[in-house]
This record gives C-alpha cells, sequence and structure tokens, in this order.
C-alpha cells in the first residue's frame, strides 16, 4: 500500500470498489495532469445512504456524514483510474451540491463532510477550492453529490 | 468537411450557427488545450424547445431529447471557435443543470441525451467526467442547461 | 499600483482584504497557470448585502449588484494568492449560481453584474465562458455565489 492508502486504513477507511461507469460517461477522465472526478453520491455497497433534502429529510449531520461517503468514492474512482492514490499531487476543485429545502443555508458545513475528509487523507496538497450550492433535486434523490479535479503525476 | 462533421452528417444532424455571445461572455473560452463551452440551453433558430421543470411541465423524454440539443448548440460553438471540430481531441467534463420538481430524481436519464450524442460524434475520446444536478429555475425557463469542457490541439 | 489596480481605482472600487479560508478550503487554489477561485457570496465587510431568492426576497437588479460584489471579492482573493493582479492573464470560465424562485428565468442578467465588472477590469482578456444557473439555497442565505478560473503568469 502506498502513504495515502495507509492514512486512510489509520483513519478506518476502507475504500470500495472503483465504481463502474453508469452511462456514456467516466468515473474519472484524464486530461494533462489533471483528474476530473464525475459527481459521486452518498451510495455504499450500491445502497444510497442518505436520501432527501436538508433538513426536512435529512439532519445537517447525517448529510455532512453523507458529504464524506461522496469524497471516500472520488477516492475510489482515482484510485480505479491512477492505481495508486500516491501519483496525486493535489486536490484542485471541490463542487458540493446539497439537496436542501428552499430556506436552509448550511450548504457550507455539509461540504466541510468533503473537505475535511480531503485534508486528513492529503494534508496541505488536499486544500482546494470549493463551490458549495443548494439544489432543488438530485440524482437518484442523493442528499449530495461531490465532484472534483485532482492533479496528478 | 472533416470526419466529425461527416459523422454528424451520417447522424442526421446539422449544426447551427455558432451562437453570437449574449453580454460579455463568450461561448467558448480557449485557454491552453482547453476549450470551456458557455452553458448552452435548447434553443433552435432561436426558440426554446422545451421549457419549465421536469416532470410537471416536460416529460423525462422531452428533457432527455432537450439536452440533446444543447449539446448539438455546444458543438456548433465549438465549431466557431475552433473552425474545424476535427480539432477536438476529447471532451473532459460535462455539467448537466435539469430544471426539477422536488421530488425529481432522474437527472441523469436526462443528462444521458448529451452524453449519448457526445460519444455517438466522437467514439471513446467523446466519454467524459460529469455532474448531473436539478435546478431551481434555468435562465429564460429552459429546462436543461449543459456546459462542458473539451480539449483540442 | 499596478494596471489592474488602477483600473479599479479609475472605476471607484476598493478591493476588500482577501478573505480568509472558512475552513479546509482556500480562497484560490493554484494548479499549473489556472487560479481557482472558490465560490464567492456577496459580503461586504462580512456584512451580507443581498439575501434570499430573486424575485420574492431580492430584485433583479439588487441582485445584479450582488453578483458584482461577489466578482470584486473573487479580485481581492485573486490579489491575495498572487500578489498582483496583473500577472492574471485571462478570465477563463465564470460560475454563477442564483438564489431563484421556481418561476423566475432571468439569472443570465443578473450573472451579468459579475461579467461585465470583469470586462471592464480586464478588457477583452476578461471575456469567459459562462454558466449562470438557479439554486434554491445558497449558503449563509445569499442570493448570489461566483466562482470563477483565471489564469496568470
Amino acid at each position: 500500500m502506498g502513504i495515502v492508502e495507509d492514512t486512510l486504513a489509520a483513519l478506518g477507511i476502507t475504500l470500495p470498489e472503483p465504481p463502474a461507469a453508469a452511462a456514456n460517461y467516466l468515473p474519472v477522465r484524464l486530461a494533462g495532469d489533471f483528474a476530473f472526478v464525475a459527481g459521486q453520491i452518498p451510495r455504499i455497497d450500491g445502497e444510497m445512504v442518505a436520501s432527501g433534502p436538508v433538513p426536512s429529510s435529512q439532519s445537517p449531520e447525517s448529510a455532512k456524514a453523507a458529504a464524506k461517503v461522496c469524497a471516500i468514492n472520488a477516492l475510489a474512482a482515482l484510485k480505479g483510474a491512477l492505481g495508486d492514490l500516491d501519483r496525486i499531487t493535489g486536490i484542485v476543485r471541490v463542487g458540493v451540491f446539497v439537496a436542501s429545502d428552499a430556506n436552509f443555508d448550511g450548504q457550507a458545513g455539509i461540504a466541510n463532510g468533503a473537505s475535511d475528509l480531503l485534508v486528513e487523507v492529503f494534508g496541505d496538497r488536499g486544500r482546494h477550492a470549493r463551490a458549495a450550492v443548494g439544489s432543488v433535486a438530485l440524482p437518484l434523490g442523493a442528499t449530495v453529490e461531490v465532484e472534483l479535479i485532482a492533479q496528478f503525476k
């Protein structure tokens, strides 16, 4: 195992199998030294762990935990594409869409579930630009969707 | 005509004129070997072909067809910027916003209208990372908006 | 002062202090010759100047002015990361999320508040690809959120 996977193990995180492409798109698209990771939803073993908007269907706490699951799924996708997560030199941008009721304003706190994990795993090179926004509805009823751009060597 | 335009012709697709910039932004912005295409809405000859959210105003089927129109408009924009679509070496990332009622969860299926067209036209190099999300409302009442990043030579 | 800051002064715009990162993400992430600016909300001296959706809580005019504030905050963030705004060679992509009621369709006009400022400041190299979309709710109740990618030397 590499350094990043050792860190994941120390955090008690086991990466799932890399996702298969669901249609004519890819879990990860490499272009130059950028790896574009497709929007990830909070599924574990194929099962959605958080559905519906915040806060009417999910608490902010469970939505934040779901954002972490999305980030873990993004890492699994990157491992599938790159073979070794130690090839990642940094996380560049993270986009977080949070299924939100009209008066919910805590999207940033939920996005921290993804951001914190990425910095725990990659340290300072995991720090990234981020856009966190509310969405009226997400694919398959997901509470959160996370996409990202990494840089690799 | 080049290879890509031959393919489009074989698919029965005629590209519209490249769009003009609507304001202080561009249909396509080139940066390095990336071409960033602005968000495209489903207009044909200036007329919106699908308005309002899914499913209350549009069926998933018509929204998927509208996503294909957006992708065709993106190709027209790229032709305007690059002169020749054969300069495109790949589609990198596609963002699809679907005007959605609060309980609609089929954004991925609608986004396939854009993804499938891009792979029909470009083959494997048309396969891309993708984020598909719901939006409460889109410009001019569009049912779908598609932006993308291509790579070119 | 450099050329860009002279232009800002001539426009009567004083840049605020660069924002601090709010959590494990950065106001600006540099990668290659791209600068990714995190989503900016319309705060002046820490106070939100436009909250809630258009048009029920904010008029299109005040939302457009708020988009300009977001763009100014993005420039402050870029100055913090690059030291000198004259290092910016162009604005590549701008993403504008507008808190919207379900039947509002004027997101493009609001996004012009950001686009127009960027072109006033940078001239033709400030012209960019853009996606403007509606959002059901944004962080801290912001009426608009603007993220962007610049190129720098």
